[in-house]
């Protein structure tokens, strides 16, 4: 029992990354990071703490404590800023102080968004709004870390601290930087490893659902919102579900819990609908524009979002990236609050099967989309920006689960001691194998057991182990075993006896040849 | 102004980091963590955050709210637990629910405790501690990541989010595990760069302070604190403040301020300070040990740390580390409180100069030592552990001072845009370059005003620009602008027109030989 009955325990919804997943981790992150770079995007950090006004409210998920978001007071006590960003003073001109409140970041786009309106809030010249003003300059950066939700509800599989990898565009307001990120998603992909038609990338336009509801005749934005948060269960509920839940409500037939409606018209309901069927089953940029174009080619929004992605359509043509990389679905409505244009987000094709051996698709790795608010809010000036993110955790389980040459992550080399007096002589060995490259550690557990020596090698998948005893000190040998081989081996030979006897995946050789022999087992070849 | 007034600006203590840094970050904890490797550790990364009593108190700053944690309530209820783990139940039998205090980690030693406790919480066999039990076993593994420290009074260059890169072995109470600690920390510095010579890594051990209480009769912990305190200000005080501030106090010459003394008998405080000056200028392994040989040797305490540190001694000296690399140092306290055998430190012995103009050595990188008593207090066992943590941002920083060859950062190369209505063109002109390796990106900004995308390209260090006009599509070209050697010519070239007529640093060349001509300005030859 530890002091006064404290338990060692992880908090909920967070877990340790072991060596095996930290390197495939490490992997993803080189890999993608490389195409980030080499569209010229470079990386920016920022801290993990901001203050909680500072990256606004942005979740999806409204309905936890402080919207999903770890927040606290800050410990210092700290001026109150007026919006000008002068100390607030009291009645006898004393400096008003607080505890403000701190927010553990929760994406890495508000944080891009305070960096960004933090450089340019001491420029008046920017700031002042003139026809003569510079426009706010572009911004391009990546940037990766682990961001943190307090999801009341916790999905198995899901956890509350988890790894994004951005990049995003500041300052332009051309939909050709979305096009581009589309690009950049997709080579970012292929480049961690997914084969090329195993992932989409799906684009839709926020304006088209605006213009939907222009059409339709709503204009209350909670409204339009409980339309979307109804669409999206179309695959789950079907038609007449939909119809129902945006009309006067339904019974649930698997719960039997009352759903309220939203009280739309029939006719609006049928709207609704129609939009959402209308793309489905269609393939082919060309042809999805086509229907969208009859249904809102006459509502404002919905003509400028058919422009946005007639434009990104062509661009990427021009580029290259046909209908096998990037699709256009008027279903992706992507979550979180900020976005005002096009949004986009990739999704891998392949199956996986579930614990409880349903078999699904995987589904959502990487979102994004154009937020040309998030910095208004913060500088008071329009500052148009597009991005996306790369789901790190998510893609590194996808890799581990349909891709089984991800499995191979050896241990180093381990140094068995036999004889504890002989401590500098092992370490030595171990300097040798490091001097040429190799991984090596000396065993510096309590007993020199062999046995329990072995346990550590096999646990910490090393591929040999490197003997000497007085035997071999005394000869200037060392024994080598291979691990691997003899794992193999250990099925061909069921005798115990013979086993021993023939010993065949241990071979002594002089201590000269000790860095060869292991570098050529090492390499696959036999010792 | 922003929205209801906020102002867009990071926490205090708290900053961005740019690309040039980042690189360099990124730079050196791959070059030290190929080191870890190789000594056989392996990665596994632990949550931000922690419980709160998970993770203990060892700050050395304890006069700060929360012990200078930062640390809040679970916005979860959670059952209250017993010391064997189990749900604690009220009268009524309801499962008492709280929310538990959580911490964002202030070092990475601590959560590995926690991992490696709650690891072997639920083996009966380990914990029952019966003579026959197997020992705790080996663990060795590196991490980094973000720490925080709430320090309330922060000094100029300190931050309260830091990185920390470390390495521990978790099941071993063989000082030999310390010997190679000092041996990762040297490679680990000389492979991100450090030249030999330039650093050292002093080791100690706490026993030779506990033998040194022992000698002089001090018995009480806090009391043993406050003296390490008083030893830890020799370099500013000199022996007559150390003197003063062990017996009965003294008016600090600055500040007119009264510090209170220790209330030490004049013959302890001469113990204690000629402790200190023992091994003053000493230099040599040996030599320092043959001066605390002679008087800490009858204290039991002072016998042990002798002996570990001659076996320290022995075993470096068989792997050809001397003491140009790793020296004894019986000053170096390091001020966590969990330490309990040697401790370690690596310093920069190189010399940087203060924005006040001041010049200094640059101090302590790296810190470590054996903590055979933190995994005890989760479990209830006591488990050997020793280990080192380098400061990723310390060492950024000394390298980012003194060495030269670190500025080296190129930026991407530009397309710049004279056309907007061409943006198809330019996008294929830089995913040609992008193919052949070459880090590259389009103009996205508002206005196709050459003069703010060439301010963009000087801002960003781009290399080279790429331009192309209708005049270079009819002929099928691009001009290409090479930014560093213009900024070369620059100095060379002082009459405007001239330099007009003779472009020195623009070529134009057929679009086929674009790519070739881009890489040879890169690599250094002339457009």
């Amino acid at each position: 029992m530890g002091e006064r009955g404290i338990v060692p325990r992880k908090v909920k919804g967070f877990r340790d990354i072991d060596p095996v997943t930290s390197r495939l981790r490490r992997r993803l992150i080189e890999a993608a990071t490389e195409v980030y770079r080499r569209y010229g995007f470079e990386h920016w950090d920022t801290p993990v703490l901001e203050y909680a006004d500072a990256l606004g409210k942005y979740l999806p998920d409204t309905d936890t404590a402080d919207e999903g978001v770890y927040s606290f007071r800050n410990p210092e006590m700290e001026p109150v800023l007026d919006g000008r960003g002068q100390e607030v003073r009291d009645d006898a001109n004393n400096v008003v102080m607080t505890h403000h409140v701190l927010a553990m970041r929760y994406d890495l786009t508000a944080p891009l968004a305070r960096r960004y309106a933090e450089e340019l809030w001491a420029r008046d010249d920017i700031r002042s709004q003139q026809p003569s003003s510079p426009k706010p300059p572009l911004f391009r950066r990546y940037q990766y870390g682990p961001v943190f939700r307090f999801e009341a509800k916790l999905d198995p599989g899901r956890y509350r601290e988890f790894q994004q990898l951005d990049f995003d565009t500041v300052g332009s307001t051309d939909v050709a930087v979305d096009a581009e990120a589309c690009c950049v998603l997709s080579d970012a992909l292929e480049a961690t490893g997914l084969g090329r038609g195993t992932y989409e990338v799906r684009v839709n336009d926020r304006k088209l659902h605006k213009g939907l509801f222009e059409r339709v005749g709503i204009a209350d934005e909670t409204k339009a919102r409980d339309v979307l948060r109804v669409i999206d269960k179309y695959d789950k509920i079907g038609p007449s579900g939909v119809a129902a839940e945006l009309q006067g409500g339904r019974i649930d037939p698997g719960s039997g819990a009352e759903v309220p409606g939203l009280g739309l018209p029939s006719g609006a309901a049928s709207l609704v609908i129609d939009y959402v069927e209308s793309c489905l089953g269609v393939e082919g940029r060309e042809n999805v524009l086509a229907r969208l174009e009859s249904r809102l080619a006459d509502t404002p929004s919905g003509r400028e979002g058919l422009d946005e992605m007639r434009r990104i359509h062509a661009l990427l043509a021009g580029l290259g990236y046909g209908d096998d990389r990037v699709v256009f679905d008027p279903s992706v409505a992507r979550g979180l609050a900020y976005y005002t244009g096009p949004v986009f987000e990739a999704v891998s094709k392949l199956e996986v099967r579930e614990p409880s051996g349903a078999v699904r698709r995987f589904g959502a790795i990487c979102g994004g989309g154009r937020y040309d608010g998030l910095v208004e809010r913060l500088l008071g000036l329009r500052v148009p920006a597009t991005g996306a993110s790369i789901g790190v955790d998510r893609l590194a389980e996808l890799i581990a689960r349909t891709s089984a040459a991800e499995a191979e992550a050896r241990g180093p080399v381990l140094v068995v001691v036999m004889d504890p007096s002989r401590m500098a002589d092992y370490q030595r060995i171990a300097a040798e194998l490091r001097a040429a490259g190799i991984a090596t550690e000396v065993w510096y557990g309590p007993q020199p057991k062999m046995k329990a020596q072995m346990t550590y090698a096999d646990r910490k998948r090393c591929p040999v182990v490197v003997i000497a005893g007085g035997d071999e000190f005394a000869k200037d040998t060392v024994s080598i075993k291979d691990l691997l081989r003899g794992k193999e081996l250990a099925g061909e030979i069921a005798d115990r006896a013979e086993w021993l006897r023939r010993q065949p995946s241990q071979v002594e050789v002089a201590r000269a040849a000790m860095v060869e022999t292991v570098r050529s087992i090492l390499a696959g070849g036999n010792a």
